[in-house]
């Protein structure tokens, strides 16, 4: 670990910086900035919601339409009903995850939304453009990344993975798959076992660090246990909803573009001054697709 | 992910109630709960840090001398120096680690400090009670436990790997090693690219809470723009030179205890009712070894 960032010219260049000398090895921050337009997809406006919390910041997530279409629609459903304006953030459970939901999770649910989505937790491999990792995984036969999605898979069937900063659906017991009005996000080791038994629904984009730095709840769970304990949320809205000039604008890096594998290749091979021996493997939740905000 | 606790009777239970009917599966909770007196060894009161965080908090550090026992031997001559009296938490790097010095890092170091420690970044393997785990690992041909610790190997060699909690020596640009002066802990997805690079000394039995929800730095690498924004440290002290009734006492499960090993094939292999599909496997970081406090 860097002792302090001004010693570390060399180390801090990772950051972003993209004036690297010819012939210099890049970093895996240099190479993101490097990239060309076409290694980077926009997110549609209809797959952003935009989570306003008291206090004034914000949380944006990306939507995976792709791996959960009933739970996702569902999403938009409530979110445009305004189902999570007035809600808050009830679960803070360290190494583990930030839960929120509406104001009243005993309202009937608005128009639209499907009670008991099927369970979405798998997909089929076929269609993805999936691009495999050749790291050993502990969960799968083989992890990659598809669509700019972290995903498992079985040679058939795919899956988004519980890396840090991905979003999910809160259920009851089996059969309930949950319609998407409680969601959780990661905020510590991945909780891979998670895989599979809940639908995964995006990810967070902008602002984590809104979440993963609140107090931890002290009950079961890490359910705080006063609701004076809980944090606000203000409102939600899906980016498509916004004014154009409000609307903020993301870029995921394709996971098909050759900067993304070189991106990863330098994450599992970190050739920076910093470091004595390069890992020359990576674990798929330590190779977060790059995001980016355009302004 | 469970939607609120009060609907959760069966998987609450894994969070430690013992009372499980006989013949029950139980859950990784219930089987630490269970685990006799001797699959637990007591940390040794001279290898027990403990952390006064102003505001009262406290964090409180097992040092790791079986595999850096140099760095370890100057962390103690330096808390004992009341070298990280008075000092500060600098940086809080999201999904990364929190760090931490003295007041001033430009001292002279205390008698006793070795200037330049050898990079212990790694031990034999030989003599370290190791349980391999079966489950395969992106980084490692092998890991599992080494004598209650979280241990990757290649056969020969055996080094402690960079999960949630675990703590780390600050160093500069090799070949420099870091002397102890300053320390890290991981908050985020394990960053295993650190293995082997840096020397590890630890890991945080109580209190990393308190470290986990600081606001993030938003300076390069996490550190806070302004030491307006850093968390005191009180003072630090080890638990063998504290008075012996205001010592805190913990105990870590054996890695070799039977007890573990059914702990580590529950969380390998969820049955609680709330897993329609238990995993099968396990990341070696979403192992933690089981710590407790006794009163």
């Amino acid at each position: 670990m860097p002792k302090t960032p001004f010693r570390l010219a060399l180390f801090a260049l990772l950051l972003g910086a993209a004036a690297a000398p010819q012939g210099a090895v890049l970093s895996p921050g240099e190479i993101v900035a490097a990239a060309p337009a076409d290694a980077w997809r926009p997110v549609a406006p209809e797959n952003l919601l935009v989570m306003d919390i008291a206090g004034g910041a914000q949380v944006t997530i990306e939507l995976a339409p792709a791996f959960a279409p009933v739970h996702v629609a569902n999403i938009r459903a409530l979110v445009r009903a305004g189902w999570f304006d007035h809600g808050s953030i009830e679960r803070v459970q360290d190494d583990y995850v930030v839960q929120w939901a509406g104001a009243d999770e005993k309202r009937a649910l608005p128009a639209g939304v499907v009670a008991h989505p099927p369970a979405e937790y798998e997909r089929p491999l076929a269609g993805l453009a999936f691009r495999p990792l050749a790291s050993r995984d502990a969960y799968a036969a083989q992890v990659g990344h598809g669509d700019g999605w972290p995903v498992a898979n079985d040679g058939r069937l795919a899956w988004l993975t519980h890396c840090y900063g991905m979003v999910g659906v809160g259920r009851d017991m089996p059969p309930d798959t949950g319609t998407g009005s409680e969601l959780y996000t990661v905020i510590g080791q991945a909780p891979r076992h998670l895989d599979r038994n809940i639908a995964l629904v995006g990810r967070i984009v902008e602002g984590i660090e809104v979440l993963t730095a609140l107090r931890r709840g002290t009950g079961d769970l890490g359910f705080y246990t006063d609701p004076k304990q809980h944090t606000a949320i203000v409102r939600v809205r899906i980016a498509a909803d916004m004014p154009a000039s409000e609307r903020p604008r993301f870029e995921v890096m394709r996971s098909d573009a050759p900067s993304f594998a070189r991106y990863l290749d330098a994450r599992a091979n970190r050739r920076d001054a910093f470091f004595v021996r390069p890992a020359g493997g990576i674990d798929l939740c330590n190779a977060p697709v790059p995001v980016r905000r355009r302004r």
